[in-house]
This record gives C-alpha cells, structure tokens and sequence, in this order.
C-alpha cells in the first residue's frame, strides 16, 4: 500500500465527462489499496475566462484582487471530483489551498510555497478519505488568496507529496512520458522509461512542455519520485528520479531538445575592455528581456562580437536597446536574426563519455548543417542553427546517438 | 460620517458594466464621507450555472461539496468590484466568507450565521478602505466553506450591518423601494416611505419579493434599520424600521399583497374527534409539503370540513397524500381547487382599528367577488378568492384602504 499524490491538469478535467473518467482512475487506485491525494487544475479555459473578466475591469488589475477570481477555477474541479467519487462509493474531500492549509509568501499571481500542513490530509487519509487538493493556489500568512502562477499545479502536486512524505508524485498529462525528442519530428522517437531530474530540467527549459521546471526543481530538491504519465491511456510513463547509477552502461545521451522561440542578436567590433559583457546586458536584463544562450569570441584587433539569444517576441525590443548600447560604446554595428534554431543533446551520460560534442557537430556537417553557436554545460550541448534545417538536424541526432526505436514489425 | 452597508444582488452585478456602475455609486457614498462595507450576490445566472455542473455530476450533489463550488459565484464578483474600486482611486479589499470570517452552523447549503469576527473589517475601515464581502456565504467551525441558501446574500448583509453596529444597511434591488401592492395590478400603487419590520415580513411571505423573509427578520431581531433601493436610479427607497409611532396618525394599512402560487384542498365530512388535524396534517408535512392557510369550521352532525392551501407545485403530491388520509379517517371526500388567488391586507394601524376586516369585506362584496377562505393575524387579513378576480380585488381594496395616489396633473 503506497501513498501516491496524482495530479491532473486542465484537460484532464476540461469536462463533465474527463472528470467522471478521472474518477474511475482514482477509483483503480483506490481499490488497489493505495492512499490518494488528487491535486486538480481548473477546467481548461477557465483560468483564461477569468482572467478575461478581470481585465475588462483593468488592463493591470490589482494582483491580490486576480488571485482571489482566479483561484475558484480550481475551486470548482476539486468539488466536482469529489462529488464524482462519493457518488462511485469513496469517501472524498475537497480542499482549497487555504483550507489545507498551503502558506506561501505574499507575492501575489507568482507566490512560493513556504509550507504545507499536513495534519488535515493524514486525518483524512487515515480515515479512508480520498483528499482532493486545489493546486496552484495558496495563502499568505495574513489569510490572503495566492497563486503560484501558470502551471503552479505541478508544483502543488510535488510539494504535497514532499509533504506527506509520498511514494510518488503522479503527473497526468496529455502525452504518455517524456521521449527522446518530438514524436511529430522523428517518429522513431522513444519514450524514456526513466530520466533524471537534472535531464528532466534541460530537456523542459529547451521545450518539451511537458512538466513545469519549478516543480521538477522542487521534486528534485525534496527527491520526490515523479512519474509522467497520460490521463487516459494505460501506461507505465516516465519517471523522473535522481541518478542513482543503477545501470551498469547509462545510454550516452537520453534526448534531444529543441524550439524555435529564439532570435539571435550580435553586437560586432565591441571594445574588448574589462565590464563589456555587463555594458550589453546590463540594459537588456534592466528591460526585463531574458537572455537564453551567451557566446563572446576570442578578441582580435582589441575588438571582440558579442553575441546571445532572446524571445522571439523580445527581439524588436532588444534590438532597439542594443543600437543604443552600440552608439554609447563604440562598437561597430548590431545584426540580428530571428530564423534560427535551437538544437541540444542531453544526458548524464555524457559526463563520463568523452567526444560527445564532437560526435554531434560530426553528425550535423555530415548533413552539411552549418552551427551558428555553440554552447555546453556538464550534461548538454546545445547549437544554433539555421531554422530551415531543424526538423533535419534533430532526426540526425537522433539516429547519430542511437535512439531510434527498433522498426516495429509491418513498417 | 455613517457605517452604511450595501447589498447588491446578482443583477446588479451581473456585467461588468454594472460592476463599474455599482462601483460609480460606491464612490459616491465614499466621497460623501460614509464608511462603506459592501456586499455582493454572485453575477446573475452565474450560481444557477453552477449548481448545473454539479448536477451533471450527480442529481443529488453532495451538499458539502456544492457549497465549495456555488460560492465561487460571489468569490468572483468581490474581486472584480474591488478592482473597479482601486482602478477608480478607492482603497478597497474584498474577502470571501472565510476570510471575514462569517461563522456559520454546518447545515450545508443553507447555513445560519452564528458569528461575525469584526475586527478585521474595522481595521480595513479604519485604514480608509472599502471592504467587499462576499454574500451567501460562511465557513463553520471545521474550516468547511458553507453557504446560507437561496437570498442569503441580504443576510449576509444584514448580519454584518449588526456586527458592525451599521448606522443602515441598504439592500439594493430592482425596484425602487415597497410598493403599497403590485404596480403592475395597480397603477396608481404608491412607493411606501416607511413599513415596519412586521408589516415587511407579511408582504414579504405574502408574495413581494423584494426582500429575502430571514433578512427582514434578522434586521427586526438586532433592530439593523434597513433601506431598500433601486440600484441604478436616484431615490429614497423605502426603510424598513421598528414602529416607533412617530406619526400622529398612522394609515390603517400599509399595503395589499397577493399571490396566485397557492391551491386549496379540502377534506370532506371528516369525524370531529380530538386530534384529527393532526391525523390530516401530519402526513402531509411528512411529504414535505408546506402548508399556509388552514381553515377548520365548526363541526356540525358530528363532521367538520377542513381546508388548508399548498404551493401549487404540490398540489398532485397532497393530494395523493389526503386521499390516503380520508380513506384511514372515514372521511367523505376530497376536493381541491388550484384556480385560487389570495389577497392579503397588511399594516400596524389595523391593530387599533376596528372594523378593519369588515371594511375589506364590504369593498369584495360591492365588486360581487365571493371569499373562500379568511385568516387572520394582528396586522393581516387574508383571503382567498377565485383567481380570475385577482387584479379587481387588489384594485378594489387599495381604493377602499384610500392607497392611490394623487392622480398626476397630465393624467
């Protein structure tokens, strides 16, 4: 008998109907013995709707006040829920995350759990209770309404099982685990029956939407088990845990990731004087544009090019403070350019296999694709490449390191 | 400087452009100096709608589990209300229930307020704000969200009006204040400046729906001077007060109510022995089925007639019910009758008037409608006619009882 936390997001629960079937899966569990806590999401849209509502008051409305509205989506699915399972025979209770309780400082609309007390749910649970939690909501030490902002549930659903000490942290989704990369670029793309957390986070920060990063943050700080998995379909997921070295040979890398939100921008013939790289982005961060990959050059002739990546949608803005920087310092001129591509291989695999860089940027010449940039940490190489090339470069990565699936008999 | 409260039901918050209407007039009361604690309903349509998902769930919602949903409907407009207020330069903060905090039993969905923790409203006023609370709404003693029932926001309203000790509590409506019967029967009806809590609570059961039995009550019991007032138009509305006998000369009665929900039924020939109303009545309130009027007469040849009135919606259901009882009892036969209307006078003047039943006898008979039934109380005379002479009885008696206004130069 395990105690399992599962967490059902918006779609999952976007119905009458998708409702009454998370119910049933509860209902398996149940039966088989397992303790539950179920943390839900609103039905999807219903956040936006709200959201709406408010902004027909004020473009920039008061953000405790947004709280409060937004909160009741999840308000609403947890009842529901509850209501469902009683009527299928389990006892159940819906809680919000004021009545939980689950205290998080007072920054409204991106609040951060401080603590979560746990003295309810183990009554519950030990009365035979199925718990029903509202996640992405909270409440600050005054009593206030908080949310944790979009995608807060993950982080709900980990710090519940943080709390109460869980076997497992259950995630539901609308994909069936975490796979090496895009099944709808490469179709021989597998789905991982285990990663780590810090695999887990590259992979999420480079665009595989599937979990938020806060939480596999959070699950691998309090080393919460955490299991991907799909709201509908049987499966056994993906889980996400830390490397204990099991395997005696770890596959090199476990994915590729990548996303084309990117735009590339250089600041050429810069200066090359002690603080330049804070002259650039200084301005940039004060813009409160993010700024994803860096590459400074090896100066020559005292002057060196700069160049990082922004949003795509940050690129007007950061090009605009760029010129401005450009006059003020002396640099040559500012270029810029949106098509491009982020491609990267991950895994911890590649701690202990020397040549990995090398092998990738082998399997993209083959392929004549030309890297733009260049950027590695311990467990990730990532490049920049033109976007045209994408879709090429990542089934070439993909074949390069050995993760296609086997041809399943009849292809 | 007074401590007003406001009351504004669903329809008057049920766009945002009432919402910023009803924030317009807030601001009004705020400039003028008043402290103002504002309490809302949920956007018209919006509770129905509610209570619609959760019957998709199950016919019969668990009663805790829809009052975690419903109040989400008030939880909504609180936040918006005061973010209309805040946009306008208002300091101002909305709380739910929970956060008041409104004590409450545990009676599910329709909950009584125990306890009302004023502190923190008297801060918030204190501090300059506006405070919006949501109506309908309450927690009780385990932390569990509760709600007051069909209405409850005027209670809400009124049970803080108490707490606070509130200079009046304003229910603001779709009407311009109490009318001395339906303008829509009668044209030259005339808006009541004043009525007693006593006279309120008759019209009010009597079928003028303007003000919700419990509040009224709740407002005589802790003496909160209560004022009701259209939410759109300028006006004094009409308050609703003790009787404290100001008037030299009071009006004999303050207004004709009416209502055509009700059905009769009778049983016939019934033996005459101690007990038998309660052999009759008892089953029906088993079935429960209210009962208003009950009429027994004088029993003659040892058989009494006994007919009470029942809501129209019951009138199959008591029926079926009597017809087993006269059966047991030995009775003769039942009759019924749902083509009824019932009439009603109401004021405090009557207590020190006589003849004041014979007067609203004399005005039915000149118009040759027939009485069925008559009841009575200290400041009521009901009866019930045939519904076809409806409208010719009110209008009849609100000439008789000298109620029509002036007619107006241009008429």
């Amino acid at each position: 008998m395990a105690l399992i936390v599962q967490k059902f997001g918006g779609t999952s629960v976007g119905t009458i109907e998708r409702i009454e079937q998370v119910a049933e899966k509860v209902k398996k569990f149940r039966e088989a013995g397992d303790d539950l806590v179920v943390v839900l999401s609103a039905m999807s849209g219903e956040t936006n709707r709200l959201i709406d509502l408010a902004k027909q008051i004020s473009d920039q409305p008061v953000p405790r006040e947004l709280d409060v509205i937004v909160s009741t989506g999840e308000q609403v699915t947890i009842a529901l829920l509850a209501m469902a399972l009683i009527k299928r025979g389990i006892p159940a209770v819906s809680y919000t995350g004021n009545q939980v309780r689950i205290l998080t400082d007072s920054a409204h609309n991106k609040a951060r759990i401080l603590q979560i007390d746990d003295q309810k749910i183990r009554g519950d649970l030990k009365a035979g209770r199925v718990v029903v939690v509202a996640g992405f909501q909270g409440v600050d030490e005054q009593g206030n309404i908080t949310t944790l902002g979009r995608g807060g549930s993950d982080t709900t659903g980990v710090a519940l099982a943080a709390a109460l000490k869980a076997d497992e942290c259950q995630i539901y989704t609308d994909v069936d685990g975490v796979y090496t990369t895009d099944p709808r670029v490469v179709s021989q793309a597998q789905r991982l029956d285990k990663i780590t957390f810090e695999e887990m986070l590259e992979m999420a920060s480079l665009g595989s939407k599937v979990l938020q990063i806060r939480a596999v943050e959070f699950a691998g700080k309090y080393n919460v088990p955490l299991r991907v998995l799909h709201s509908f379909q049987e499966g056994p997921g993906t889980l996400i845990t830390i490397d204990e070295e099991e395997s005696m040979e770890q596959p090199i890398i476990s994915g590729i990731a990548f996303n084309r939100d990117e735009a590339k921008l250089t600041i050429r013939g810069v200066p090359d004087t002690p603080g330049v790289a804070f002259k650039i982005l200084g301005p940039i961060s004060a813009a409160n544009i993010e700024v994803d990959m860096i590459v400074q050059n090896v100066s020559h002739d005292n002057t060196t090019d700069f160049t990082f990546t922004v949003h795509r949608n940050d690129y007007a803005k950061a090009q605009q403070v760029l010129e401005n920087t450009a006059s003020q310092i002396g640099a040559r001129e500012v270029i810029g350019d949106t098509k491009i591509a982020k491609v990267s291989i991950v895994g911890v695999g590649m701690r202990s296999h020397a040549g990995v860089a090398s092998r990738m940027f082998e399997a993209l010449a083959k392929e004549s694709i030309n890297i733009q940039m260049i950027s590695t940490s311990e467990i990730k190489v990532s490049v920049v490449i033109e976007e045209k090339y994408l879709e090429l470069a990542v089934r070439a990565l993909h074949t390069a390191f050995e993760l296609d699936a086997p041809a399943r008999s009849g292809e």
